[in-house]
């Protein structure tokens, strides 16, 4: 068994209209069934005209390309000096929404195909039809990564083969069941063919021979290999993220929750303001079920669903000012809580106690 | 030109101690000059002896795995149910620390080598002074990655080429000069071998062969593509960055800065906070310079280095409960503006006006 890698050389410069698998054909009539093309989406995007006009340089330029990025993008994931990550409308998460200005004309930009798998069944389609030809086709991209130096080329549409190969409930020799191994190939048989792509000049297009033994339809297409924002631990930047954190903070809301499902959090969260309030200003946790109730009856708007009581003093003698600085103290203590996942509700002192505030938790 | 993606069938089970160089050169007798070996660094590992004995099943393998992971991990990175995703001390950020019960005793952990760039070297020098073979090799694992489903291998180790092929300074037919290009091709080469690794049944080992003309030392390894967490946009899972976040605003120091650069993110941020505030509270935004001067000239901890000056004023008439809700909205704002990058003051009012509190910023 072995793979080969061969490029596919003498394709030329593509432009809106050409017939792609008439090209491929041509420049490769060495191409057999069960071949696994990996066509770079730019000749893709070139051959579907999805290519705009720019300014060659200047402001203008620039000015359009934001234009352009932001049709192009249905997300702005990530955002440092000029470099902007976001999410495309297919999903993919990329630089510039994979908006390229190389290799082709300084006044276009090269746009994603629209749809990548769909490009990649056409593609097929044809091959197969007009050319007799059933090969897999890999629409191929390049795309930097997080925590990674580097790009690499990645599938951005496949047909003629799953995206996946699972290798899920196998067992290896010493009896343990595989749980997590769902190899993406098409990206890997993307990387490969930019291996003997990038090692040549001007190729776009590269044959990976051997992996498939047939070609199949397949409806999936590469679109299952992008993940969606809500399941992912990286959807936004760090940056970005602790931003959405501080604003939500901003805007905390009122109101009590259930118990802590860790006991220690109100005192983790007590101590960890303890640094920065006003010297002498005194929180104090009320953990005596007692003592919570019977404060708690004379507090006309305690809420019913409370868990949980602080009684917070500012540090005396107070006058307006201390007290203003001591309700700042206490907006503290309660995004500290929320910190610890412990919701809370701002009350008025409860009667007959020196406290200045209370919490309901 | 071609390249070809051979597996090395036949190497049987590693263990402790074992010659990978003579393991795998009397598996392929067929090795060349110039091939690429990608080789699966669980071999390495176990080969190098990195395993660690834990109990078969029960929470006390859990707790003891719990303990390996804690050992193998830097930094968590982030953490969803039982996903734990660190940085290792290496610095590649993984899943699990890139420890592996598969493929390995039910009583052991398989643990990443200590160094995989020593070990690809290590590997290449004796497969040179021993088998008189002048190859690079790459030690290989699976990662996931953030974005999209599914799994690739890429390379942990290097020893013999380097990790990543620089097309910065070309220029393409079109006169554009490529500014970013630098295709991590080790990545690329240990995901075309685990293509041909994945098909066989307990191939560890994969040759890539046309890709090099010529093996030769390179001192960067693949650590060259680990990227910096500093300058990593996601360095943090989204759910943690926005905790610290929250944090960060239980924190947020009194202090002025620099001016806003842009003008608007004051009255952005009073605009942010106007939902949540108790209704009759009034942030106002002094902007005239001679009525901000006249204020801060009577106002004795007025910072000197402050650039601007919002007054709020609570809702009238005032009772101590309403000072301390006031205060509390306060650092709302104060957040809202750190939000928008602007630092604040907190200081009691200027005499003479009927404010209740004013920020310096």
């Amino acid at each position: 068994m072995r793979l080969e890698i061969l490029p596919v050389p003498g394709i030329g410069h593509v432009t809106e209209g050409d017939d792609l698998a008439a090209l491929i054909a041509g420049a490769a009539p060495w191409l057999r069934d069960g071949d696994v093309l990996v066509v770079t989406s730019k000749i893709v995007s070139k051959a579907e005209g999805r290519l705009v006009d720019v300014p060659a340089d200047g402001p203008e330029r620039l000015a359009e390309r934001d234009r352009v990025l932001a049709g192009e993008t249905a997300r702005v994931v990530a955002t440092r000096g000029a470099t902007r990550i976001v999410q495309t409308h297919h999903g993919f998460v990329m630089a510039s929404a994979g908006i390229d200005a190389s290799n082709v004309d300084k006044t276009r930009l090269v746009l994603l195909p629209v749809d990548p798998d769909a490009s990649a069944r056409a593609l097929r389609a044809a091959l197969r039809d007009r050319f007799d030809l059933d090969v897999a086709v890999i629409v191929s991209d390049t795309m930097g990564r997080p925590w990674r130096n580097g790009l690499t080329d990645v599938a951005l549409g496949v047909a003629g083969m799953p995206a996946i190969r699972d290798h899920r409930g196998e067992v290896d020799p010493y009896g343990n069941e595989l749980h997590l191994t769902q190899m993406a190939v098409v990206d890997e048989l993307a990387g490969a063919g930019e291996l003997i792509k990038g090692k040549c000049d001007q190729v776009p297009v590269a044959v990976v021979r051997g992996y498939l033994d047939a070609a199949r339809d397949d409806d999936e297409g590469a679109r299952t290999l992008v993940r969606d924002a809500s399941l992912d631990l990286f959807s936004l930047g760090t940056a970005e993220a602790r931003a959405e954190g501080l604003r939500a903070a901003a805007l905390l809301a009122d109101g009590t929750g259930p118990a802590p499902a860790d006991p220690a959090a109100v005192d983790r969260a007590i101590a960890a303001v303890a640094e920065v309030v006003a010297p002498g200003t005194v929180f104090t946790h009320v953990t005596d079920r007692e003592v919570r109730e019977g404060l708690a009856a004379n507090a006309p708007d305690w809420p019913a669903t409370a868990t949980g009581l602080v009684l917070g003093a500012a540090p005396a003698p107070v006058d307006r000012a201390d007290l203003v600085r001591f309700g700042a103290d206490l907006q503290r203590l309660r995004i500290a809580l929320a910190a610890e996942g412990v919701p809370s509700a701002l009350l008025p002192p409860p009667a007959g106690t020196t406290a200045s505030a209370m919490l309901a938790l």
